[in-house]
């Protein structure tokens, strides 16, 4: 904690200035976080379902799992009741479902604007952008490493997306910035550029408590409140690392969310089956979920699930594949057993380009996520390349296409004025509804229309220049960053933020790996 | 019937010697057409059926429906007990669902080879190509007006195309073959150059007739066979023209199958609610389906559903939309209530060329058709630009996304092989699964993999000159047009089919409108 630069305590949802600059501020269109009124796909029955959570408990008690370079965890398990031999615990079948069951089915994540809070759980879904790539690509300047000018503008984009309910984290890798400062940078853009919800640090335990430190300032304390979701990666398989552990183990501490979420190529990283990948996965999740609640009983966790297949030729990863909505589908319905939020899907394509390979296997995988009973969607817009690239004009192109799944989320009105019976009595066989009083009526909110996609006749359309989705979508990444309005942030807290960023900087010297 | 240029009637699938030409020739691999082991996706309740069945027995009653130029198409339904006024007829509730439940649940179409007949109903998916586009595009040349050259082409393809269980009817329109007998050539063409199921004609009784007998000829006799299903559209809203059910009269009659399918964009042709849109569509159904049967009960017939939605700024018809989807839903539901195979779904999208807004688009609506319970999908791969343009390209793209939905539909295996718990056993904490039994022994048909799509590494793509989807798609059509070999046809049944072509072609002059 930063006592010294934090500015005084204040309410929830910053201070007076800040509340007045908001009210005079253009306001930013963005929806609500999907609240789903439709199904839940599954593929498993119940007899699958037991087998597989049968032979995950299997796994944990038979095969265990490895807590590496991490003796307090090995002794916080030992102490749990689990069975520790040098780095590998071994977990009483039951014990890992019977902590887990303290994690809350569903929590809060608070953004500083309060209009822009999400509900992770239960039949929401929270979508957030891609995260990771260490490269960028834009039609003008083609494929680079990424850059922290990037990454704000990636900040700035997601703002501007009214489809996206979360900034997230690590949008790109800015390579310009050294590794063990880059946090602070990246943090503080999402604090002043957005003021939508966002991610944590966790390559290193110190830069998860920066987070959970300007996260303070931000919010005028954090009373235990939750304001960060971030990402712990298992090391698949049925490894859990120390910086990873480490970082959980931070954000645990301050009630803050993580997501437990193997991380597999299937084939490499689990077994080339799907049942046998659902079993691993569920594994691994129950073990790092219980481990939360090792570190603090209600601590938010969401079950996590990165799945793809791999090209057996080439041993590329590749994504938008049916094994890969399988799994997606099953492991929703594990975590709805187990009783947490899930996380998976997300804009997957391993295509170089934003052409058509990108959008069949992005629309696969959003198609699936919906479907699957996601509750926090990583990845939601902007991954190319099998996430080495994140994509300007895919960040907007896959961004509005998420109002599909907004659309399909609300399902279907019965109401007697959906029903439009006195419509179909007005037009009658032979007629056309066009000028009709229902449709006059219903019009401008009937049909979801894309902000992006060509919908011009064949003769204008080529009149302008035969445009590709990819080249119209980069006319619109330069419309959103002319049009965008940064949110307004007290400047005490604008300050503070500041002097904690430089005070970090300068309390360490540049490293760059 | 053409009997004096016929061929001696043969026992089902062809002569002696067409086999014999058969095993020689080299085998074209085909998958069987789908059989659903996943659920069907369900947006509405039962209140919200009930309330869509009710309403449209109540449209169908009350306002009724048009059967236009068509007298004894009115008799019918006055003998039936409808009551009618003009050419209005109005159903009395419940008579069109009863005059429905003659028609088959499911039926078998039959295919000149016996291997690749299909099974329309049930758990079952059928897969056809693209159908009645006026242009055609390819990267070479472009857009422009399609040719009997380029629907031979397309007949090839979809021969070559491993996951389209289907021939289809118009693939594109040949434009340099006049209006009053491209039939003929079509017919030939699906007939000769392929060996799975096809479509008839619609464009006029006679030409219905015709593909009755050549059907006859080429089956060496069809003994109320089903080896044809057409498309018969209704000419929403509530309107049956005496083209359409001129061909469908022909066909129900000879127990040829039948699509009966309203053609909705929505806000144009039905109401602009889904629910609306939902009321009108069954209703429309069940009058066409209840005529089929009032023309040889037992006749099948299939309930269509093609439903688009309208951008309301351009009054253009849009593709792969929440509301389509919705629609696509509801209406299975319908149908299966029904007791009717549906053919809904498709390869559909606005956009102009084979790029991402395609791929969203046409993944949408491929995702959306299996998750459905569609039976038979029409434009299955193809589709541009709203339906004006078959895609040389788009087709290739999308027949190999088909294989995605196979795997889809395939479920989730849990036998003690699929569990891997020895794999798991074997591997344990922080190894890979490369090399390990399980993977040795299940690799090859683990993981789907297209055959399309690029899944090099950025280096090796950028080497071969960084092509986007539609270029390696383009270089695929190239290769299948020159590994395309014609399955075998017996001599005398070819003769006899060309003879028929040649002798109604003489019959009348040139028509081009």
């Amino acid at each position: 904690m930063a006592d010294t630069i934090a500015p005084k305590r204040r309410a929830r949802g910053g201070g007076g200035a800040a509340r007045r600059a908001e009210r005079t501020a253009v306001r930013i269109e963005c929806a609500k976080y999907i609240e789903r009124n439709i199904p839940n796909f599954e593929v498993l029955n119940e007899e699958a379902l037991q087998i597989i959570e049968a032979n995950a408990e299997t796994v944990l008690e038979e095969i265990g799992v490895a807590f590496v370079d991490n003796p307090v965890a090995l002794d916080r398990w030992r102490d749990a009741g689990a069975e520790v031999t040098g780095e590998r615990v071994r977990i009483p079948k039951g014990l890992a479902r019977k902590l887990c069951a303290t994690a809350p089915k569903s929590f809060t994540q608070q953004a500083r604007n309060p209009d822009r809070s999400v509900e992770i759980g239960g039949p929401n879904l929270v979508i957030a952008p891609v995260y990771g790539p260490p490269f960028v690509r834009d039609v003008q300047g083609g494929r680079r490493y990424a850059t922290m000018d990037d990454f704000n503008k990636f900040v700035k984009l997601g703002y501007m997306s009214k489809w996206l309910h979360h900034s997230g984290g690590t949008v790109c890798e800015p390579t310009d910035v050294p590794v063990n400062k880059r946090h602070l940078d990246m943090l503080y853009a999402h604090m002043s550029l957005s003021d939508k919800p966002y991610m944590g640090s966790v390559t290193e335990p110190s830069r998860a408590q920066d987070s959970v430190d300007m996260s303070d300032i931000l919010f005028g304390g954090l009373e235990d409140r939750t304001v960060m979701t971030s990402l712990i990666n298992i090391n698949s398989p049925l490894t859990f690392d120390a910086t990873m552990m480490g970082a959980l183990e931070v954000y645990a501490a301050a009630n803050q969310a993580c997501i437990v979420s193997p991380f597999i190529v299937g084939g490499a990283m689990a077994p080339v089956s799907v049942a046998g990948t659902l079993t691993q996965v569920l594994a691994e999740v129950l073990a790092g979920c219980a481990y939360s609640q090792l570190i603090r009983p209600g601590a938010p966790v969401i079950f996590g699930a990165f799945v793809t297949s791999i090209d057996m030729n080439s041993g590329a990863p590749t994504f938008g594949t049916p094994e890969a909505a399988h799994i997606t589908y099953g492991a929703g319905q594990l975590a709805r057993r187990l009783g947490l939020p899930y996380r998976s899907a997300g804009s997957f394509c391993g295509s170089k380009l934003p052409d058509a390979q990108a959008g069949y296997e992005t629309a696969n995988s959003l198609n699936t996520g919906l479907m699957a009973g996601v509750n926090f969607m990583l990845h939601g817009c902007g991954w190319l390349e099998g996430g080495l690239v994140a994509s300007f004009e895919k960040f907007v192109m896959d961004a509005d296409q998420l109002g599909v799944l907004h659309k399909l989320a609300r399902g279907v009105d019965v109401d007697e004025e959906a029903q439009a019976l006195d419509a179909i009595r007005e037009v009658g066989p032979g007629g056309h509804y066009l000028g009709c009083a229902h449709t006059q009526a219903n019009f401008k909110d009937a049909f979801w229309r894309s902000d992006v996609l060509d919908y011009k006749p064949f003769e204008t359309w080529s009149d302008e220049g035969g445009r590709d989705t990819q080249i119209i979508a980069a006319a619109r990444v330069e419309k959103l960053l002319q049009d965008y309005m940064q949110p307004a942030l007290d400047p005490a807290i604008n300050e503070a933020l500041q002097a904690f960023v430089r005070q970090r900087k300068e309390a360490a010297p540049d490293a760059f790996a």
